[in-house]
């Protein structure tokens, strides 16, 4: 199409006043109606665990049992080490990160703070609030590429093994954010066997989206704790994970998993910010949930929700970008986003565009460190929260954007 | 009583195999019956918050409105400067002292961790737990005596008035743990007033036992915020509050209340902590609480309930304690402790011979910085979880333990 043809389409579109918002990944009001029941549970009469808590009062810092034991799969780890805290695994990262910060961890011979500098790897795209959370506290971000099957190892492990201020790396090792990334086996393995020059290297393994499948197959990866335990490093991986996109986003679980020493450590962190998390919360998703497969036969229920909404975004891009030079996108197999990849340089244009034709996207380069992406190519899709037909409608305009971006700039 | 008879009432004390636990306030059982309704809200259909907010999803980083106007007179402020949080106003006091080490207060020049030492003031008798955090991350501790309207305000301004590593005080303004002090006017006055040499000194002002009395008289005290404002100090307290002796002890909200700029740095903070706290328990409070007038009625049920237990001590005490020399103890109008003061070098016999006849006790030194009461001399007596018949049991024994500690050091 020419560029004028594409800027008389844009100026039709711009005239139809659509206002959709594809920014974050909130789940629709259609999912969490799924998980509606929460919001009745536990009952008045019901607030003893099965040991007897009662759940109503103080204690019981590292969460009920029966609640620690509906993540054991999902995490990798027996109940006895797992953590399950208050909503929001993002505050449980935060948290481990400022007790590392201001105490270190259990392999730290000082604070984190009190070293010069530190810095953590960010494999490139990925998820904008891990890196808030280093800019925030001033801990350098190093970007790797993340490849098909996961973090540039070849990059990860020369750098890890020279520079001792690398303290960590930040993994969502399972239909990554933003770009559905699975790590393959032999990343994971590489991840847990590197050498470190930091002794107290920490993998922050946010698997955040563990059961969140697309598509009827269910990706698995390995076992990270396990494999790190395999290689002489088990105190390497903190895993993470939570209930937002599975029950309630806003009012959830989050899960913590480590080896027994980080277990032990964080418990002793978590000692002097609270007695303990909201039990209460702990049983009602208890009571829902019920078992591992309770949470399967959600997660099913989500997907043929979400699952139509990625098909339309990607059936809309092939339809109307197969041919466009330089584009690209992901076609995730869960998880909640797809990835555009735009020509150099027109990253930033496709999202000014679309804003001004009505449709608000994440800000280009918040996939990347300092919500910078150097090449200006990276565009996430969040397609979960609106409707069906507005998906449709945002994905078409967002596709004439590209368009209309690439022949701006004579690509 | 000589010693040698109450050496045989003490070992006839032994034989009767007591189990009874004064450790900490908790709740009992009966007192979070009144809170049982909470365990079936909000209901399934009831998920939309006054301004349309979908409380199931992500989002509202303050808190919902309808549940910040439940405590503004409770925090002395509008709804505008609160902040509802998930369960533990510890976790709220906790994080925000993190924040302001590792990032500094709106009105710090660094931050506080990078200072070569910094410093609170701990009024003693006081809380282990804010006792604890201090410890935790290496702010030194400096104790000043509580008097009977509130810290000695003579010792406080001298000490902030030359010291610039003094960034905090501690206080609990009503019906404070473990004395019941009550901080007069004119206390809130001088603190609000004071010269400090830190700019960015504050007062860490935990009200966690604002609407909590023991009588029908209901004391207030003067609110904080206001009088900082009027003496040009208006970032100057953090108020912190909470429900979990309101509701359910393991499943409240907490609060904190501050001046704009405040309320807008913590927010700032918590941004890359977390999208949101549990809106689904805001909004389940808002639906059981209902009012101010609601709590204040719960609060009386509470009252009902827990008095009596007061009551039983301070009869027991009076009867077996009041000829003893040295022997005195509070008798608190509202909160959740009685505080016993032992002739000095005793209070650790007297917790030791109490936990040897089966009355477990808070350690004796909880009560001051580091663990340690330097006279050995304080108790701190939480009368509020065990059963009626049991604290009266527990009260006698403690009562033996203390004639018979005195008497042993030849008092």
């Amino acid at each position: 199409m020419s560029l004028h043809q594409l800027q008389t389409d844009y100026s039709a579109l711009q005239q139809l006043g659509l206002k959709l918002d594809l920014t974050r990944g909130k789940p629709s009001p259609q999912q969490l109606d799924l998980s509606v029941e929460l919001l009745g549970l536990p009952g008045e009469s019901d607030f003893l665990a099965e040991d007897k808590t009662d759940i109503r009062n103080y204690g019981g810092l590292q969460g009920l049992v029966e609640a620690r034991r509906l993540f054991t799969t999902m995490v990798g780890a027996p109940h006895q080490q797992i953590i399950v805290g208050n909503n929001a695994s993002l505050a449980l990262m935060h948290d481990v990160l400022v007790f590392a910060l201001l105490k270190g961890t259990c392999d730290s011979s000082e604070p984190w703070s009190k070293q010069s500098e530190i810095a953590f790897l960010c494999p490139v795209p990925g998820y904008d609030r891990h890196f808030k959370i280093c800019e925030d506290y001033g801990i350098r971000m190093i970007s790797v590429p993340l490849l098909e099957d996961g973090p540039d190892m070849n990059e990860v492990e020369a750098l890890v093994a020279s520079d001792p201020s690398i303290k960590g790396i930040w993994c969502i090792p399972k239909y990554s954010n933003p770009t559905g990334t699975v790590y393959s086996d032999s990343v994971v393995e590489r991840l847990a066997a590197m050498t470190t020059a930091a002794n107290d290297f920490r993998i922050f393994w946010d698997n955040a989206y563990a059961v969140h499948h697309l598509t009827e197959e269910h990706v698995s990866i390995a076992n990270v704790l396990e494999r790190c335990a395999a290689h002489g490093n088990p105190n390497r991986a903190f895993v993470f994970a939570s209930t937002s996109k599975i029950t309630l986003a806003g009012a959830g679980l989050a899960v913590f998993a480590g080896s027994k020493a980080n277990v032990q450590w964080l418990l002793e962190r978590m000692t002097s910010r609270t007695i303990g998390p909201d039990k209460v919360n702990q049983l009602r998703h208890v009571r829902f949930l019920k078992t591992e497969e309770g949470i399967a036969d959600l997660m099913e229920k989500q997907r043929l929700l979400l699952a139509p909404k990625f098909e339309a975004v990607l059936n809309i891009f092939e339809a109307q970008l197969s041919g466009v030079p330089g584009v690209t996108w992901t076609r995730p197999k869960g998880g909640y986003f797809i990835c555009l990849e735009v020509p150099p340089g027109c990253a930033k244009r496709v999202v000014t565009l679309a804003r001004d034709a009505g449709v608000v996207l994440t800000p280009a380069g918040a996939t990347h460190p300092y919500g910078n992406d150097p090449k200006d190519q990276t565009i996430r899709i969040a397609p979960s929260f609106p409707k069906l037909a507005e998906v449709q409608e945002a994905a078409k305009a967002m596709a004439l954007c590209v368009q209309l971006a690439v022949a701006e700039a004579g690509h």
